[in-house]
């Protein structure tokens, strides 16, 4: 931070956006000049936002850790701190070699096939005379690594969702694997339909932030990685009995949710990538959705359950957050509060529905991300108001813009989970077949943090009885179980049980 | 996120702010348009500044739930993190539907009469030309979804604090019903009287960012909630004793006060409600003044307790924040650090008072947040220099301002507390008459994580004797307790409190 | 909040700094005046950007507490918090008096003798026309208020960087005076020689955001004050043994390392100082290196210990981070992924090395801030390409720059090291004389929790055995240890050390 080391950064940068003049001291700037520095100062402050905005998201990891960390048991904390941190890694990786240009890079309707490596040529931020490969994202006036950063922080998100519904029984070097061909190719193909000029672009199909393009890719994979790997032991019984596992900390999990609501206030509004007084708007709609999830998915379980429930309702602020994201800036405040209130509702009975047929997702990612990004997305088609965003999305059916929208977003939520469906099985099978997905039984009862880290996540507390069971006073069950990865088909009621 | 949607989203944008030009080439820009791409930039600046802002105040939602849980006990963390999530929820509708309107719609001199639900008459961003029925915050040029954000997550911030003091024993219903009529009611009013253009504002007080506004406002109803409700059983003995009733976790109250700290980064240079180098002067004294609290609580604490007491220097930090509030834009960087100071000590004072006269504030919010808060609103009064916001305060007491500016502080914050103990007592009163402000003696010992949410916030972790009695153990005392929700006059040593 | 105040704030500042029409109706406008105002834009838009970084690198208080209290035992996880807390306070203090007058007033070439208090002439944000004794910074067109800030961000991560190296040991009043002597003085003088215009500067070492200014110079004082106190109890046995000490809760660890990833997002870009577009490129190779650091130290270890091991995996990412901090805006995305990977391998390497020469680092706070902080510099003079920063570093010795940069860089390094070992030497040799640096053997084996702050960290979770050793049972050694501080020549395995 040396003056003549910064000043010709600056200059230099100046240079390269035509604003040689940018620091120039007001004597000197011509109108010629003056318009230069002015359209070099909206570069600045457009890059500025986007990166701030990357930055929220970017943070958005440390919410999904602990929303995951939270709500599964304490053997298994590490292993999914590692899965967040290295599932981030992997996606950097993934996306920077080949998702970026699969997902923005010029090419097919259904993918990119140019600018591997953010190599590609791209005279950004230019916009007007913009020359380069990347042109389906050509629209923000910001630099390409601006850009990058973003659409990064994005695909870093889509892949984690995955973990959460896989948690407490993968085996690590599996997940590491499928998280980089997520966010290196099933995540930017997806993105490519939507946002990087593809068929459901052109079709006219509308995901502001990504309710389907993120979330429900995220969470369709979910589904597929969870129906491959089986449930837990212990979670289902042979009479139908769910158990519950209760996570080992709360205010860890609500902290998360705290981090990732802070974060989404970059994922909505950022997602305008430029600095314009919208966001205010989008970060309006977003706040309202999250706070009718909540109020909605709090009040319904008290209903169901007799007690304002407290991981419903975390869930209920998330399933708010993700069907908005997709509408947030095409809908009014008080359509907010209906989406988000129906999503809060939603993810409720989702969740019962998905213990219902044995699906376990121990965090109900499936249902918040899933679920609730169908309902988002759809939602669109029927709240959207031309006045909003006026030339974009035009009037939902409510608003009498007739059913066109409506559908077009249906079939982009049915062809993502078609993709999703078929690659999953795919890539998990594939996995299952080659590495195998599950550890076994033993590590399993056991935990992950010893089995795959060699290390407890807190050494120094006592754990309750119930939580330390060492495996040879596990159900003999559990040693079958072993045998044909799956939950035992007559377990007795589980040890890790909460007595609750 | 696809180019000919955000394009028309910006022009779109540009036209509703008279700035069609904003993305046009500098080629086309003649003088006339390059002056309206330069106010629509300003627009966009303040804009981002104002929610960012906003979003680093969101954010202490999460500090002051991590504060609250980190200083009591494990047996009722999940309530505190619902209460802290359930208040922002309920303060974020009620301010939406009632209290904007009542804080800044145009009325009478005690508070708002137009603009609910946000919907308004309205011209912002503009301001020399303002047409709408918020005038009182028509100074701010951002759009109206703007200046709604910011100042929402003031009022959740309000209600938060009430929580505190009120901790460990409030029926959760309850606790959602009178959070929701101080942010929609209670809290506007006063926001009418100061920021609102109401009687206070014309007489002359000053409270920048809130010392009184928001923090006295939430401490003297949470003085009124401690009131009404009582202690916690075993907290005090017949003869006077003070049971210490130690927090389950500092290092969760420490990540809280560090996300507070950085929230005040949003919540003082942030009430600027405009992107001005003038920021930088109110980080400093924020700091500053936090700085100091810290030194002060702890060299205290030191002295009184032989060690340098976590809890204290933890509560020092909040104590300096919370008085250079007030005066943070107008006090030098010295005057920041004698204010910080002088708050540092009287909260360790202030906090040995209220116990000593048995008013239980498990976290000492009322110290923190009231006492702390008068002392920075009256500070204002003596260390205010013109210089630092010329045509504002003017000179205070110390700089030859006279006496005015000091008596229309104190005014200012007698004011403020007779209007929350009047209301307060109407509050707390007719909900303790209709629903019951506290839970069971039962249920106060064995936890309101299952009482009141039926899940325990740690079930891996075995919990030290002493953070586990159930009830029926428990010394008669809190059966007699619970027929009339009062402390057992004579309890004996509980078995609840730390040994050390 | 209101409009009479506000508006003359702005004016107020528009006079400070020549645009007193910054808030003039486009009309106004006349071509001057519009150049003044665009001007004002600047210095807005460059002081938001300057001051966002600042509250980020801010919250990195957080993350290095919650990454040295997780990587620590349970009973003494209080005293950390005080610690960074603590040292962040008379950081501030100290840097406010002292500190910023030596590294950027003007002076001599190894320190400044100008600016105490802040207090010295200055005319910021004024660049061309600049006249103050802050000559070294005035390359910056922000406040002054603004430079401090950002500057004593900085200072304070220097000052914490030593906490980690001297846990679980150090006496909290001793480590209150070196942090002062620290951030007051030993830091700010590295920091005039490379940032203030002193020698180094002069020679043409480059160091853009403080791998040497910042993190080396925290370690080798770490360093020297591991040194000077010695090992922990029991970490080392006669017969050349390591015991591990694992840390009492890795999710803590987990979610620091998150916070200063997300933190480093504001020390790199921000120390553009200026809101550029070059933010972009310099976040994009942060990140870029912190993944590679990951993937690098996950890696070796799994090779290494055959498990993905989850500490050297989070301090690989740090490593990445700190290597990156000096070469961020001066090399390519796959250069910052080499240097990012090197780091990653070297931080195990040496945090191996340390326990080898049996120096005790706790966190490894040696290997990540000055090893890797050492590469990083040194990478310089080997990766800069002259086209990401025109006339700054020129060519490093790949890209045909020759050797001189590169020898430059060693230069630096060397300096450093050196005038941090000697002054480090004095400083707590000074102290071990005066006050003593280490708590006695009973105070170390029973916590310094209640040692020093009279408070249980967790006083609700039943400690497990190994956790929970009261002083009367722990082995004869410790006794001696008490009388000499120093570890225990021929210890038993001791009893705090984990069984797995």
């Amino acid at each position: 931070m040396q003056r003549r080391r910064t000043r010709t950064l600056l200059v230099a940068l100046g240079a390269t956006i035509g604003l040689g003049l940018a620091l120039a001291p007001p004597a000197m700037a011509q109108e010629e000049d003056l318009a230069s520095v002015v359209a070099g100062q909206q570069v600045a402050l457009d890059t500025l936002w986007v990166m701030l905005a990357a930055f929220l998201v970017f943070f958005m990891q440390a919410g999904f850790a602990y929303v995951e960390g939270g709500l599964t048991r304490s053997k298994n904390t590490n292993n999914i701190m590692m899965k967040n941190l290295g599932d981030f890694a992997l996606a950097t990786l993934g996306f920077w070699i080949f998702g970026f240009a699969i997902m923005f890079g010029d090419g097919t309707p259904l993918f990119g096939t140019k600018g591997w490596l953010l190599l590609g040529a791209d005279n950004s931020p230019a916009i007007d005379d913009y020359e380069g490969v990347y042109s389906s994202i050509s629209w923000s006036g910001v630099p390409l690594a601006a850009k990058f950063m973003f659409q990064l922080v994005f695909a870093g998100t889509a892949a984690t969702i995955v973990s959460g519904a896989m948690a407490e029984r993968t085996k690590f070097h599996s997940y590491m694997i499928y998280s980089f061909f997520i966010s290196a190719f099933i995540y930017p193909i997806v993105g490519h339909w939507i946002w990087g000029g593809g068929w459901l672009a052109s079709l006219g199909m509308w995901d502001f932030a990504g309710s389907t393009v993120v979330h429900s890719t995220g969470a369709w994979l979910a589904l597929m990685g969870a129906l491959f790997i089986g449930p837990r032991i212990g979670k289902y019984t042979k009479e139908g009995k769910v158990n519950p596992i209760p996570g080992h900390s709360i205010p860890m999990a609500a902290l998360g949710v705290f981090i990732l609501w802070l974060g989404w206030f970059g994922f909505n509004p950022g997602s305008t990538m430029a600095a314009t007084p919208d966001i205010a708007h989008i970060a309006l709609t977003t706040n309202l959705a999250a706070v009718a999830g909540a109020v909605g998915a709090m009040v319904l379980s008290w209903q169901l359950f007799k007690k304002a429930d407290i991981s419903m309702t975390l869930n209920g602020v998330l399933a708010g957050l993700v069907a908005i994201t997709a509408p947030c800036a095409f809908v009014a405040p008080w359509a907010a509060v209906v989406i988000g209130l129906a999503a809060g509702l939603l993810v409720v009975v989702s969740i019962l529905f998905f213990d219902k047929v044995r699906v376990d997702d121990p965090v109900g990612a499936i249902s918040v991300h899933g679920v609730c990004g169908a309902l988002g997305t759809i939602a669109v088609g029927l709240f959207a108001q031309d006045k909003y965003a006026p030339g974009t999305t035009g009037d939902g059916l409510l608003f009498g813009g007739g059913a066109s929208l409506l559908i077009h977003q249906i079939i982009g939520v049915v062809a993502v989970f078609g993709f999703c469906v078929v690659t999953g099985a795919i890539l998990f099978g594939g996995i299952k077949l080659i590495f195998g997905l599950r550890v076994s039984a033993e590590e399993e009862v056991n935990g992950l943090d010893i089995g795959e880290h060699g290390m407890e996540a807190y050494p120094d507390f006592a754990p309750t009885v119930k939580a330390s069971v060492p495996y040879e006073d596990y159900p003999m069950a559990a040693r079958k179980a072993s045998l044909k990865s799956e939950p035992p088909a007559s377990a007795p009621r589980p040890v890790e049980v909460s007595a609750q």
